[in-house]
């Protein structure tokens, strides 16, 4: 949980000015209380500022949790333990009334029921049990305005059961949360650190939660495929909204894209005069808004989202830029209900495939009939229509949630994409000979499971010992095991990935040359089927270097990252140079989830990030 | 397929005084085209010949085996190749007129039909290009009677599937039963060759196979569950035929087991007299006649029938032994329809659990219930009538199929069993972290898959390194694992065996020490349920020592091995001294499957060897 500390007193608004001009000990004193009895991290932040003093609060945040994660392990735990109990704050809690600066007030552990009170009791001595320390839990939240009682019972439920080095970086991981929020309520009444753009994406991608297909809505889980009721219902949200953050032209295309242009100078005085004009070329952004079964709510929506929050902003400004922006809101990339993916960017790049229209779904739902009986023309010619000629763009970037840990670990909110990975995919199966478990003596077994160990442990071996790839063996099976049955057979899938296709390859031919090493020593056969194919998509040189740019005008720290999962880019990537930012997801960076999550502060570094983009075209 | 030779002429009787006196010459004359086109086998076998000559023709059939088991890759090769093709041989089984003594004229292989006959080419194409070899199969089958043509087309399709390895040395034993119809055809007026008491046996167990459960039945599979109709039926049989072996006393007792009585020479004459006799301790052996879900014909019930084959022999020849010889159907051993298991065994020895009269099996029925339906008392008074005075017993005997591979690898029809093992048994899960497997990097994962194939291969490592033990995790699933997604739990199941309670204990905790410090060093949690524990049963020695003579009176080796299966033998362990003796499975030794098969010959040896140990009470 989140910790009012004694020692916070009301202090005056804090400037980075002010910060960046103090001794060491002013330094540790103005800091005071953002992170809990613990005046080493600002001393040792002090120790490793910048000859020019700290850029940004972010960079100040990101020194300060960097210190932490390089700490020693005691330290770490030193830091954790000197955070007071949760259901001892609970009884605090009780007792305090509201003041809007004080996180703790936010914390919705106010007017606990006795049974909620009994239950934070259990789990607090059960935490304790298992770990050792206090648990904690920035209880304001990712959006900062405070979790409810049952969110916070939740979380502490779900992370009594994680793993104890996983569980001290969580919670080191919220203790940062609790000094950003602190750092923020100091720093609180300068405009440049209330989160505005990160809050409007934040809510947006709340609200349109709300629209969730039938089946998923009623247990309360995310899931909008391909042109449902809730689909189309989230498209005509976002057009709405692209039209009040007052977006020039918007519109939904023949496959369900939501487009919004915002014009250049040039193409809004020839708007205007209504004469002829070249228009300069635009930028096209976006990502996808349809999600997987029980998803997340930022999972490509997000690069909606903060385009769109951006154009918002340069509108208040009364801004023109002078390329033209095009948002798209792809309708479809997660390949959930027809048997094809990227049905949306496909189509902008001239790769739509006519077969696509003859499918049907597990419902039998044919998609040409459904895209008819979306009001959509369901024809290849209206889809042909849609693709864009690269000559008339810059180029594509795209903005996405990382969908995974590495951001969250380093305590970065940002990264920058250097390549989409190129995948294999495979499903697989060994079969040795089902015998008996008691009578069959150790050198005369045809063990399938045993054999796929052997490939499991060696992709892990292989694809670790460099750094461009991964390789996962996810599903695994003996069908109708018997505990005192030898394996005969067992299944198996395998999913490779590389940054380059040359490395995927290499990686590909080594693992199945191992496959065949294991059957043949182990006497047992095997299939293998290729189920995916996806070359590598690098990042272009020039837009990548846009967005290091960007990041590093806000005083963060560039990191350069591969994607390991494929985006809207990936198409893209077949018609125009492109590149991506990642923003880090909370939760371990769980991703295809609920648990999906992340800050308003992170969401405003990547809005800022864009329009700082925007400003170097 | 099995063939008859061209070099084969039919040849006067042989005799195994002639073969045992013949020089080499003459030797590898006399067994001129047993083995086909392979003189080398005949020779071999002469050499290593015992200083008096082969003592039976199971001696020599086991030397021949020996030989081509022991020769070159490129030699074993040669003698499968100078088989010709099944296909080939369909067309000329076409032509064949039936001839009683050629093996070929049973093949059922005489009038295919077009369709049967395309099949045949069809599977003998694919086999060439898979094996580069014939396909080789003793069409007389185990009985000696001949396989029906579907039986044949699905050996065929099944064997297609095998590894090469298991192929070749499958195709080998089908030479060698070829073989060894061949050499009793050559003995065969000779009736010591004939396997009267094998055939009874095998006819007996497929004629007991017409009773199954329903919903088995209708898919011709055994299924014969504790006091179903079926189970009842097979009861009601044993008995008759019991009594039509010349059992004196038959009867089914509280438990459902089949208890027959074949008096030694007191017993009968103070029965004939009505006067007052000590009876001597009698032989108390038997077996259990309940299979487990869609299990073979030979499973306990081997164990039943050679003992009755045994009395009925004695009967016929008038003889009465000094001990009376007491034969048990067990009615329950495999622990399929309730919580339990042993049940038949158990009585005899006092520990029939009053618990398990209340159990309710899947559908309700209780036992105490189900026991009264079945016309049995259902009360515990009863049951514990039938526990067995040791004092009056002078031990345990049990003859069972191996359910392994071992004897058929070895190409020997018997093997003494050492010791029923001791077993543990656990179900277990590895907890991980289930994240995206393209966005987490090697060296940030918590696979558990990863951590139970680590597993996997220590258990095959450790029990692989002592010959007292075997370990088997035979059930393996992640729970609804992804392709692309990192397994987050992982089950497995834990099968510990050793022929010692010592060698169990040492495995079981080097195991589980293993499994902590793989989930420790991985950075993830386990849950292991420990479901099963029994403790090892070692054979009486002068009782083993009984087997052991009694095998080696038939001239076939001495192969102690232990007993990797439970048996009702352990259970009257905890009561009397018991041993055991193996009879070969085909098949592979497959067992708990309906491809659970023996031959007639191997029965023949098997009930020798039954009759050889009661000589020597």
């Amino acid at each position: 949980m989140s910790h009012s500390s004694p020692t916070l007193a009301p202090s005056p608004t804090l400037s980075l000015a002010t910060l960046n001009g103090a001794s060491e000990d002013g330094f540790i004193s103005l800091l005071d209380g953002v992170y809990e009895h613990s005046p080493w991290i600002a001393q040792r932040a002090f120790a490793v500022r910048p000859a020019g003093g700290f850029a940004s609060l972010a960079a100040l945040k990101h020194a300060m949790a960097t210190v932490v994660r390089e700490a020693a392990l005691d330290e770490q735990l030193g830091l954790i333990r000197a955070h007071p109990e949760l259901a001892g704050k609970a009884m605090v809690a009780k007792s305090l009334t509201a003041e809007s600066t004080n996180e703790q007030s936010q914390a919705g552990l106010t007017n606990c029921t006795p049974e909620e009170f009994a239950r934070l009791q259990q789990l607090n001595a059960d935490y304790n049990a298992r770990f050792g320390w206090p648990f904690i839990l920035a209880v304001r939240g990712p959006r900062g305005d405070g979790l409810s009682r049952r969110q916070i019972i939740d979380t502490f439920a779900r992370r009594l059961n994680g793993h104890p080095d996983i569980e001290r970086a969580e919670c080191l991981r919220n203790i940062h949360r609790i000094a950003e929020i602190r750092l923020n309520d100091k720093f609180g009444n300068t405009s440049d650190v209330v989160p505005t753009l990160g809050n409007q994406v934040w809510d947006w991608a709340e609200s349109l939660a709300r629209f969730s297909d039938p089946g998923f809505a009623e247990n309360g889980q995310l899931t909008v495929l391909y042109l449902t009721e809730a689909h189309r219902a989230v498209a005509a949200q976002l057009a709405d909204w692209m039209r009040e953050c007052g977006f020039d032209e918007v519109g939904i295309d023949a496959v369900g894209n939501v487009v919004g242009v915002y014009h250049g100078e040039l193409q809004d005085q020839h708007d205007q005069q209504d004469g002829p004009a070249d228009e300069p070329p635009r930028l096209l952004t976006g990502s996808h808004y349809d999600t997987v079964r029980n998803g997340g709510k930022y999972d490509g929506r997000l690069g909606i989202l903060v385009p769109m929050a951006c154009v918002r902003e340069l509108k208040r400004q009364g801004r023109r830029l002078k390329h033209g922006i095009e948002v798209i809101g792809f309708s479809e990339e997660e390949g959930q209900r027809y048997k094809a993916t990227f049905l949306g960017s496909s189509a902008l790049v001239g790769r739509f495939d006519p077969a696509w229209l003859d499918q049907a779904d597990a419902d039998g739902v044919v998609l040409r009939d459904l895209m008819r009986e979306a009001g959509l023309p369901g024809t290849m010619a209206a889809i042909q229509a849609l693709k864009r000629d690269p000559a008339r763009y810059l180029g594509f970037i795209e903005v996405h949630i990382e969908q995974g840990p590495v951001l969250n670990e380093l305590d970065l909110p940002l990264g920058i994409v250097t390549s989409i990975n190129g995948s294999l995919r495979y499903v697989g199966e060994v079969r040795g000979l089902a015998s008996h478990a008691g009578t069959t003596p150790m050198d005369r077994r045809r063990d399938a499971a045993a054999a796929v160990a052997e490939l499991i442990l060696y992709v892990e071996e292989r694809a670790g010992a460099v750094p461009e790839v991964v390789g996962t063996v996810g599903q695994l099976q003996v069908p109708n095991g018997s505990i005192n049955v030898i394996p005969g057979r067992c299944r198996f899938s395998l999913d490779l990935r590389a940054t380059t296709d040359a490395a995927r390859d290499a990686l590909d031919a080594d693992v199945r040359a191992r496959l065949a090493e294991i059957c043949e020593r182990r006497g047992v056969t095997f299939t293998l089927e290729r189920t995916e194919a996806a070359a590598a998509a690098p990042s272009d040189a020039a837009w990548q270097a846009r967005w290091e740019s960007a990041v590093a005008a806000l005083g963060l720290p560039v990191h350069r990252m591969p994607s390991g999962a494929g985006h809207d880019a990936m198409k893209l990537h077949q018609a125009m140079p492109q590149a991506m930012l990642f923003q880090r997801g909370l939760n371990l960076g769980i991703s295809h989830n609920p648990l999906e999550a992340i800050s308003n502060d992170d969401t405003e570094l990547c809005a800022q990030a864009f329009l700082a983009l925007l400003d170097r075209l």
